[in-house]
């Protein structure tokens, strides 16, 4: 058998970037519990009906069949889910009876495109969402609730800088309603091509559609507002518009970007940026896109906003807020350019030295105290020269060696970074906290 | 839209019962983190010629294929992993350089079979595997290491009874050897039946494959061993029975039995049982089952052991030794039964109530005081009377209730079990440790 080659859009993370990952993951679950977020685990699978109903990824989903089947039938019509709120959505349909709403939830889990592999963009990738579902009516103030914990969890992530850009299709609606346009949807659509097209081609398609120049220019005006404070309001006063509607988004885009202040450090800011409206069709007010300094080709890596049916049963529609955070599109780019690993590829903090092959189970008996104590411990491999078993626990990052003794009063553990070796007793000595667990070394920043 | 009904074979959990899942996963994940065993991730699919190789379960195997693919030749060849063994080899395999060895591992993944589901069978399932593998040679005490760790881990499990039955292949392949079998392997295949078959079929079925009746005598003797400790030897030895292999075979089994004699307990065992062989050929040395009290017919909820070859290359080898829990299979029939559940559906510890409508920036500050200590908390969804507060509270299984004062000196928090209330301070208070994360019901015995 030859080297193994690997497959193209599945990627795959060493155990160190792996740490890392878990490190963050476990920073972002820790964020969406403190807030009453509940996890929820859904299949990989839903029936091709639910996926297809969206209409726009119909060629990217991964079709299931087994192999021999027998009865082709029975097995037709499941796919692979290519993102976590069709799952959600039908989740709460089918339990609706044993939920209680409003429901808040978080979903860290795998999904699946068959699209084309390019960077940021896989054909497995791990999301991250969180999402407040109600029954009939949801009220506002959720919005600002999802804003403020997707805020607070990923101002705490040792990434590149990340600014979250917010808008509200409300206020774009009502603008646009306020200028007189009729067909406010289709020229979102267009205002949302300005990341990609040269103004005066988006001018141009705006015509099209059946906007004056003067409509046109006060779209572009509007998209170009972009504030990390409540001025955007004055700025989009000032452009003359009115409409009630446009009140109604006016004051709930001040209310998501006033609950965000505290959140914002030297690596996390929050913005109103009125040229985001996501392409989507379904959102209906807050809309959420972030991007990561540096790496704006990405596209956006935490989106989402609220949707007024984000799933319905024919009698009962449920409303819903919630964003999503791409932690392999945020995640892998920063490992593939050696940016992003942790400080060791295994949990251990200590490694038990072996004085000699017959002491092994003195060396386990040592280890298996330390762990009583919570301390991720592993014994050496082979009683080879302290050096060469150094060097093993260097090689895996482990901090420490522990060095038996004639008896545990004459124990020694040495911090191989330093160099420092010191008399330990193995019920009693810990590390620092620090060191306990594997730290995110993010190299363009400090560690976290 | 009408009821959606599940899907046959694809478990979902309610959010409490997936909170019990939770802090079941994160007891394994600490045991094994302790020992030294490091996290990694494989993706869901694998190349159908690998998927295959084992020629065990080719009609249980689910392809992906893309729905709109223009190119059928570029998507085809992938299906789900059945295991998370042949995605662990191929990783290996794959980044054998980057790897440090010996190599120990975790890994709790779903993994998929297109087979007809009943009780503990799912077409979608988690596992969570143990392995260690080395390059070239695999010294026999991670034999007795991952038994040890599983055996702690499975210790501290919150499930009825579960014991682990130990056999090791060398001893019987010895045995039978010592006997004059010369086709051990067939042997083995039928004396495995014993669990589903009549003795007395089994014994026909040896003399099919060429046994004396004497030689199927002593094959049947030595199956029906049993026991808890060393003992097993002795009676082996009573059996008359010499094989070197046999010698090597008796001495690893009592290794292994010695080395987990310190984490039985109330509710879980570890047994020689000289009947278990494992039907999958690749086992080389230790082999493990387990079977979980009142659900025998399960069959083994955490099998594994030992493989001279887990993966090649063609000029190097990489043994391994490891064991699967089954967590779908064991947890899933659990929930079906309403046997197992957690105290809360949510992750908040406390409610904090709403004085009136116009207060929610007041108890949002509060939570926010609270969320800052580490205290999972949400506020009551809307200023309704404080008995339906309470009874919101309630319905989510959250222990306390926080009454804002006029000012923080005049906060109370009630503890909605007992009824008590007190006066508390946001920045002060602390609930009960145990209070702070949902805890695992087993309605069979105590909490965990």
């Amino acid at each position: 058998m030859s080297k193994i080659p690997p497959l193209s859009g599945f990627p795959e993370l060493l155990p160190a970037q792996r740490n890392a990952e878990l490190a963050i993951l476990e920073s972002l679950r820790g964020v969406f519990e403190l807030h009453g977020y509940t996890n929820i685990e859904t299949r990989a699978v839903e029936p091709l009906g639910r996926l297809l109903s969206k209409g726009e990824i119909d060629n990217e989903v991964y079709v299931l069949r087994r192999l021999q089947a027998d009865d082709e039938a029975a097995d037709a019509g499941v796919g692979l889910h290519y993102d976590l709120t069709v799952p959600f959505a039908r989740y709460v349909l089918e339990n609706a009876g044993k939920l209680e709403f409003p429901f808040r939830r978080y979903q860290i889990q795998k999904a699946w495109r068959g699209e084309r592999p390019q960077e940021g963009r896989f054909r497995e990738f791990t999301q991250a969402d969180i999402d407040v579902v109600a029954r009939d009516e949801l009220p506002f103030h959720h919005d600002v609730e999802v804003a403020r914990v997707m805020a607070q969890a990923l101002a705490a992530l040792p990434l590149p800088g990340l600014r979250m850009q917010v808008n509200n299709r409300k206020l774009i609606e009502g603008f646009y309603r306020g200028l007189g346009i009729s067909n406010p949807t289709e020229v979102m659509r267009v205002v949302d091509k300005l990341d990609k097209l040269p103004s005066d081609v988006v001018v141009e398609r705006l015509a099209e559609v059946g906007l004056s120049p003067d409509q046109a220019a006060s779209c572009l005006d509007l998209a170009q507002i972009r504030t990390q404070d409540g001025a955007f309001v004055d700025a989009v006063r000032g452009l003359g518009v009115e409409h009630d509607l446009l009140d109604v988004g006016l004051a709930e885009l001040a209310a998501v970007i006033a609950g965000c202040r505290d959140f914002s450090n030297a690596r996390f800011t929050v913005e109103a940026d009125l040229r985001v409206a996501r392409g989507l069709d379904y959102y209906t007010g807050t809309v959420f896109e972030t991007v990561m300094d540096g790496f704006e080709a990405l596209g956006s890596v935490c989106s989402g906003g609220r949707y007024d049916a984000l799933a319905t049963d024919g009698s009962t529609t449920y409303p819903g807020v919630g964003v999503s955070f791409g932690v392999s599109r945020a995640l892998v780019p920063l490992f593939q350019r050696g940016l992003l690993t942790a400080s060791r590829s295994v949990p251990s903090v200590v490694m038990v030295a072996l004085v000699d092959d017959s002491s092994r189970p003195r060396s386990d008996a040592l280890a298996q105290r330390l762990r009583a104590r919570g301390i991720p411990t592993e014994v050496a491999a082979t009683a080879q020269k302290y050096g060469r078993q150094i060097r093993y626990a260097e090689r895996r990052g482990i901090p420490f060696v522990w060095f038996p003794g004639d008896d545990e009063s004459t124990d020694t553990v040495k911090d191989i970074r330093s160099g420092d070796q010191v008399a330990a007793h193995p019920d009693q000595w810990v590390p620092a906290t620090d060191d306990l667990r594997p730290k995110v070394v993010d190299t363009t920043r400090s560690g976290m």
